[in-house]
């Protein structure tokens, strides 16, 4: 047998799910669709191939679609065997279908639906297929995502409140499930994040009534279930887990044990939010934001190295062309997803990844450039959001962090097109006459720093705009030093208030040798959650909060999510910068190891690179460092290096 | 109760519904979906509304899209009543949806879903919602249309051929239902136009087993079912017809009993081809043909005068924006959609669909106008269709006829963007620059007629052409003449075959006064069908095809569709120009009522004009014309004109 897929328009699956996901958002009992324009998949496509065929073989094509297959000329019904003759065959699948995206596997021995197939949607010309490696097998249905389950009986059971409070080991995506020993009951299901969450009947996110049939509630986050009005005698309570089972490919294990719960508190906050895209946080929005999933590819890399996800999370970002609104409305998030490509490439050297997306790359371009003023500053128009961060920025007129994202997009769109072999060279002098004007524009050499707004007269400074200057090397080097010294190390410019942005701020003072005051930020910030007791990190942490506050955001008493991707950073930054491990080419067949010891007492850690594994021990002594890969280099702190043998 | 409808993004029920009715072809055991771009839906839309309220007022939103309801920044979930005190009430309702269009039913005195409502789509601006008066009852759902349905019996049943033959009265679009006496059973049943389709087992279009729960098969065109070896005793047989009830306006009776049974087959065969949509016939495609349905649309204004169907058929046609492929994949198609909005606003004054489709015109035209060549003459690009008719045409290089169409196009886009108030004299000056290049290239002086083609050397003259020249008056008054005698009477210039462009041949004749040549063909064209047993009119007649060959088409021995629209046009040519009657301005608040009696011996008829009804009834002495609507004007032969009193 040939080795088949489901196959389908490429983007339709991610478009579908993307729409899931997006629309799966249940507050306080009401549905909360995305409020940003829902890109569908395609209703009409033709798949096509020619096999020269060397003898006889026999293929069957299987849909839910309404279609029909061609071969030469004569049509064949869906789920009938078609036998070919030796010689050419034609063949075309025609494929409709209005509720879910049309797809077909194909049975055959030489004729299978494999990747090789080319589609089209009567708009564009053919393109190559989509198929996921989760779709394979002709029983399945792509438009059913078959979830991993693991289910989860609560560690403490609690009567109290007028109900029963049942605790999971940690937080999870679960069904509630509730089965009574003598009648069928429904019952009222207070699901939370937190014991109080779950013991507050008003403000609770999600309740839910169970199902008379099944005993259980929707899909949602949960560690502390309250089932109200109920005994503890008269249940039987679980959580039914569901999951998308991405395989975890590192460790970490250190003397420090703090920082050892910290990894695996990121670990488990991560794998939540990574499922069939990465999204900003299991409760509340569960959407698919730009900014948010930028940050994710750089964990996944250290972590999961699961290159179909950054797919599947980048195909459902950007929609279809041509191009009319920002991602998410926003236009940072824009300029994010194109960044968000090349960290793909150099993490993974996916080509055809490249080659798929790269014309949405160009249109993406040729879209933001429709708004750039006559200095070539991006600005947005009504209704665009220019969001960088929650934290005042002055946004009068083009805003300076902005530019350093259009500048490092046009900056990789240079450098991806070189890759594919294109030698336009008018995306490096887009680059160089936005940095000159930024410079120009920016730039307050009193302050030594650059200013958010060159049109409002304040000179507001405020860390946005000067790491992503430090981060994307538009800032030459005497400004570098200026700025660390002006802004980051300077506590009278506003502090970061944002995990989100924290990530940024630490990966600058990182790149600039600061690791000590980052463990330090590690440890504090990320430590201070878990003095807290969190099980999983939040969407934002004020260490000075009042406990009974400690929940609160967005003026709502449960509004702040606690399982949020983008609090998993600290998985990066001890993988990128505290390890040292690195792709010194895209995909990392050549990769670096330059460990900071200094911190550890002793350490055992592996994490992935391209397509293997790196291992790192070090008992206080001595240093082992494998990697079952070829092409390491260790570098050693006396600023020698030593060639990784593969193990 | 205010007055409500479901609510929709304008056209999206239209492409829902298109999809549907292009996708639902079956031959002999596979879907064939229509083989053009299809476009969808939208999925995510924002309906939005401000009251001043005098008073406390309530309403409840029904919807089964994923969303909810927001009044002055507080939400509430559908199916919830919601209580707005007097004052400003902002409302905004979000709904998403993937599998169906996103509709919403607000039931509430005040505040309820008519059509002052505004709706968005994330893209572009707020624009008027879309409704219908199909869907009016919080009970319904938009996804699913309550057809009318009628049950007829077998009038002849006949055991042969190995089973059971049913015949019934005329043509259905009908579910046959299979009762059997004793045990259920399932049987296969052949569905035929014809008594010879549907027994032929091995070349029948429609063949299916019964569902065994139900004993129906799906619905289909069928006049004849045959159930494979079944007996007489064995079963009882019934035809469950499905329709969209569309009032019929007009009643034809004559002198002569032909043109009655023509008008009578004639109407028959308009009313099932009108459903949700005009499609091209019954049987086989079930598509939404553009040109097909542009014929439909003088049909249906001199028939059931619903400028519903026009509007749904319309908007199903042109989809979204932007345009990429022209309608149905052909270059004529998409210039007969521009022509068919003149036709439906000459018709039905219908200002409120000119402003929606306003913006699509434009976009249409400028879609075409990037295939235009160096004279601006429109040529097809790859994969283009430029079809005109199934004739022997010179196609090298740009084809006259299509010329034609865009040069009227140009007149349309002027006169509408008039009516609109727009003062853009650009489409007058294309039109202009146009006409003047088709006569420098096309026109033929030798000839006394517009060739083909002026780039293959052949000269070719076809009637296509000139017929279109003679019908949008492109043709001055002595080329008029010369092509009436050089062409349209002229025996050497091959016949036309269709009935599709026989009804542009038979129009043209009939504004050159040939009035009883029309006649003359009428009667033996279409009774020519009678006279073989037609109970519908047929997609295509050859008076001189053998009998056993008269259902071939496109190869197939039932391939020819033996209800088509198109071949109801003699009611539009007795309406329009028989019996005269004729709006003299857009809606028809003035007309014209100008029979011509010579050719009957008496008449009772009439027919829908502007709301009402004008009636004819001449016994051969007297004639009586009334109407129940004012602006009536009666032409007498002598010249005189007689105001029509208002019964």
């Amino acid at each position: 047998m040939g080795k088949s897929y489901w196959i389908w328009y490429p983007g339709d699956m991610e478009l579908y799910y993307g729409m899931k996901q997006n629309f799966s958002r249940v507050e306080r009992g009401f549905g909360w669709p995305a409020f940003w324009k829902s890109e569908g998949f395609r209703n009409r496509v033709a798949f096509r191939r020619t096999y020269q065929l060397k003898q006889e073989t026999k293929f069957t094509v299987i849909s839910d679609a309404t279609g029909f297959v061609l071969v030469n000329d004569r049509k064949y019904p869906f789920g009938q065997e078609v036998i070919c003759s030796a010689g050419e065959a034609v063949i075309a699948v025609h494929a409709g279908c209005i509720e879910e995206f049309p797809s077909i596997y194909i049975d055959g021995e030489v004729i299978c639906s494999d990747e090789g197939w080319m589609v089209e949607d009567y708009d564009k010309p053919l393109v190559r297929v989509g198929f996921s490696k989760y779709f394979t097998s002709p029983t399945q249905r792509p438009s059913h995502w078959e979830y991993a389950e693991k289910t989860y009986m609560p560690v403490h059971i609690e009567e109290c409140n007028g109900g029963l409070l049942c605790e999971f080991e940690t937080e999870l995506t679960a069904q509630i499930e509730v089965k009574f020993t003598d009648e069928k009951k429904e019952v009222r299901v207070y699901c939370g994040e937190s014991r109080e969450e779950a013991l507050d009947r008003e403000h609770c996110y999600y309740s839910w009534l169970t199902d008379p049939d099944t005993g259980r509630c929707p899909r949602c986050a949960v560690r502390f279930a309250f089932l109200d009005g109920v005994k503890a005698s008269e249940v039987q309570v679980r959580a039914l887990h569901q999951y998308v089972d991405i395989p975890v490919k590192a460790e970490f294990s250190c003397s420090d044990e703090k920082l050892n719960s910290i990894w695996k508190v990121a670990e488990h906050t991560f794998r939540l939010c990574s499922g069939i895209f990465f999204i900003d946080g299991i409760k509340r929005d569960k959407w698919i934001w730009s900014g948010d999933a930028y940050q994710s590819l750089f964990v996944n890399q250290y972590l999961l190295a699961d290159k179909d996800i950054n797919r599947r999370t980048w195909l459902a970002l950007r929609g279809n062309d041509p191009m009319t609104t920002h991602i998410n409305t926003i236009v940072d998030y824009t300029l994010f997803w194109i960044l968000g490509v090349q960290v793909h490439y150099e993490a993974y050297a996916d080509r055809a990844f490249l080659e798929q997306v790269y014309p949405k790359m160009c249109s993406t371009m040729e879209f933001c450039e429709k708004q750039l003023d006559d200095y070539g500053f991006i600005v947005g128009r009504e209704k665009d959001w220019i969001y960088i961060d929650w934290a005042d920025l002055d946004k009068d007129g083009p805003l300076c962090a902005e530019q350093m994202l259009l500048a490092k997009c046009w900056k990789v769109m240079a450098e991806m097109s070189r890759v594919l072999g294109f030698s336009d060279e008018s995306y490096m002098g887009k680059y160089q006459a936005l940095t000159a004007q930024i410079q120009k524009r920016f730039w307050d050499e009193e302050k030594g720093a650059y200013i958010d707004s060159f049109t409002s007269g304040k000179r507001h400074v405020t860390r946005h705009a000067n790491i992503f200057a430090l981060l994307f090397g538009i800032a030459e080097e005497e400004k570098q030093t200026s700025i660390i010294e002006n802004v980051l190390e300077n506590p009278e410019i506003p502090q970061i208030t944002t995990p989100y942005f924290q990530f940024y701020e630490l990966e600058a003072l990182c790149q600039a040798g600061h690791l000590e005051e980052v463990l330090e930020k590690i440890k504090g910030y990320w430590g201070g959650m878990l003095d807290r007791g969190a099980v999983t990190f939040w969407e934002e942490f004020d260490p000075e909060a009042p406990v009974e506050e400690q929940y609160d955001m967005y003026g709502d008493r449960f509004g702040k999510s606690l399982c949020h991707a983008w609090g998993a950073s600290p998985i990066y930054l001890l993988g990128r910068y505290f390890m040292g491990i690195r792709p010194l080419c895209p995909g990392g067949e050549r990769f670096e190891v330059k460990p900071h010891l200094e911190f550890f007492e002793n350490l055992d850690c592996r994490f992935p690179i391209a397509d293997g594994t790196v291992r790192i021990k070090w008992d206080g002594k001595n240093l082992e460092v494998t990697a079952d890969v070829p092409g390491g280099v260790l570098c050693l702190p006396d600023g020698s290096q030593v060639p990784l043998q593969e193990a």
